[in-house]
């Protein structure tokens, strides 16, 4: 096990994109995933990312892989820039690996992984589709490359070249100055709760929180169902960040808020 | 195999949730089964439920679950409850296992079986995840307990103590009296079809019944493209409950209903 | 390996449907299919198929099952007149199974492979379930044969007589004559991108084709990337069909297109 944390392959793929399940994009890049690597057992963590969003699909790939097993691969595609001269990343981190446009969406791992491999695949080393699109790269080159990686029969390291830089995240991660915590809502579940992008660790220091959200200013609270029904609340979650929500409610309806509104926390003072 | 239903296990793992798909909240219980049972075969039965609402969870897994092989393990979490004193339930019926929040929502199929075990989770016997959340017990506890009943690693009975009350469903059964049988829509599909809760059973007295749904007064007819394209109808549907259609239309869009409605069938006198 | 293209089964089944996610239809498909093939592996092509539009789901399959192994079975439940006289296919071509309703739904794959193996399903001939509903083919018939033809225990010459006829597709192939290609917006994809029926293969002939859609008239354009945010382009896209796009923008909602809309190709004149 080296620095880049690698695992035996556990034959595990997931897939996380702003596809939808409207079209068969999906689909079809689980028919090439099986024509090379019959025994993969594919989950998919979720197609409804925003459009065009990477930072959405990288907070969650790097709040989520850690419940899937050691040696398992991580394919995520929000790629408005398919086909242009964007790169694509192979990462080794944590016991697992992941496979990404390099558009800002791995950032949020790799700002938790500082000793992570990073390799830009070089689609020209072979074991991609023999024809590659200009538009479906997840297809065609991402694929292909996470079966022979669940396969054990190539590793991130053999993709490409390493690389030391790569693109930031469009949505900066929080930051906490002088007693204030300041994030976003980065993502927005079914229930309408509003998930932040600051992690509790951040709030370490401070006394009794107070989170901020809209016209909103809410102490946090240990679950959903110690309010009544309709009372906004704000908590923090089983992923581990700040989140407003309603008591069998819908608090981003209810708020009118979306995804990029402000989140602070601070003392109660 | 006891009064119980006990079944060999047949690694199959269903989910029944109202947590959508737009976060990995499913992807990442997926992940916790594999982790732990890497061949395990996890099949979603819908997470569309309607949010907080056990009712239509219940509905559909009562008579969803025959479907799969003997010895599956059904996971159904509608959960608004997560994280208060609320229990957990474990039950054994009709050769199959259940794993879902003590809230009414195992309620439709407990009156089915009424030799079933039912069984008052406890998660201090260990078996879950070392940390556990307060706001997803579908990931902490739930998972982990599916994929050790799917491993036939344990048996609901070693799960918690026998207990012979729950809560019930929020939505009674259907009744029939006085030659008429009341029921209420209890869940509507993709088509708009309004779906309820009322057996065909309750209607063998009956001679030609007419169903009543908002304005309508209908006879059943066989199947959908029976009637013209655009006419309301009204059917036993393939579940065996009395369901209001529009041919080759949207029933509910069309006049307005929603769950709850009341539906009513009577003799066509 | 007959004119028929068989293959060896690869255990691998899609299933492409109008039914969507909201009622657990395609769950317990899946669930009648590992209880007779327990190591079926089941892939979602798309099930948000617009309801009662067999068109859209012949187009997807058609251009979707090559993506799949060899020996693959291919289930498409469009099926507005289930329970009537209509009739199923199962459909050996190109080495793959497809099973789907006779209402033109696989008309756009015959029309590719003259020389299918095509089949009326005959129900009588067992292998279905042991009682079959008026309103659920999917799951009472196409299911349990699906799993059959996945385990290799029966071909698709075992289930019925051959037929060299069936009902043609609703919407017409796109059509060449006089410089002018005229095909439709077939489907929509999450982005709204305006997917056409008219296949790359169709304008070889011309030199610097305009792509018409609505208001627009638009050269062809590599990849969306090409484009600045907000730009309306046109495209091959990587299912080789004309497709209109706005790049990271939503083209459908837009323009005000929808399915069935004119597009059409000529030389740049």
């Amino acid at each position: 096990l080296g620095v880049s944390g690698a695992a035996a392959p556990s034959g595990v793929i997931t897939l996380t994109t702003d596809f939808g399940l409207e079209a068969p994009f999906v689909g079809v890049m689980k028919g090439v995933i099986l024509a090379l690597l019959p025994q993969a057992r594919i989950i998919d963590l979720t197609h409804q990312i925003e459009p065009y969003w990477p930072a959405e699909a990288g907070f969650w790939l790097a709040r989520s892989f850690g419940w899937f097993p050691r040696g398992s691969v991580h394919v995520a595609v929000v790629d408005p820039g398919v086909g242009t001269a964007r790169g694509l990343l192979a990462v080794s981190a944590a016991g697992h690996h992941f496979l990404a446009p390099d558009n800002g969406l791995l950032a949020p791992l790799l700002s938790r992984y500082p000793d992570a491999l990073v390799v830009r695949v070089d689609a020209a080393r072979g074991g991609v589709m023999p024809a590659v699109s200009n538009t479906f790269h997840g297809r065609d080159i991402l694929a292909p490359l996470a079966a022979r990686l669940a396969a054990g029969s190539c590793t991130c390291a053999g993709l490409g070249e390493p690389v030391s830089a790569w693109v930031p995240s469009p949505v900066g991660e929080a930051v906490a100055a002088a007693g204030r915590v300041s994030g976003v809502v980065i993502t927005i579940d079914r229930y309408g709760n509003l998930i932040s992008n600051i992690d509790a660790a951040l709030l370490s220091a401070q006394g009794s929180p107070v989170v901020r959200a809209g016209p909103l200013a809410l102490p946090l609270t240990r679950t959903y169902g110690d309010m009544p029904a309709g009372s906004y609340l704000a908590l923090i979650n089983s992923f581990g960040v700040v989140e407003v929500a309603r008591s069998q409610g819908n608090a981003a309806a209810s708020l009118g808020l979306g995804r990029g509104a402000p989140v602070t926390v601070t003392g109660s003072g």
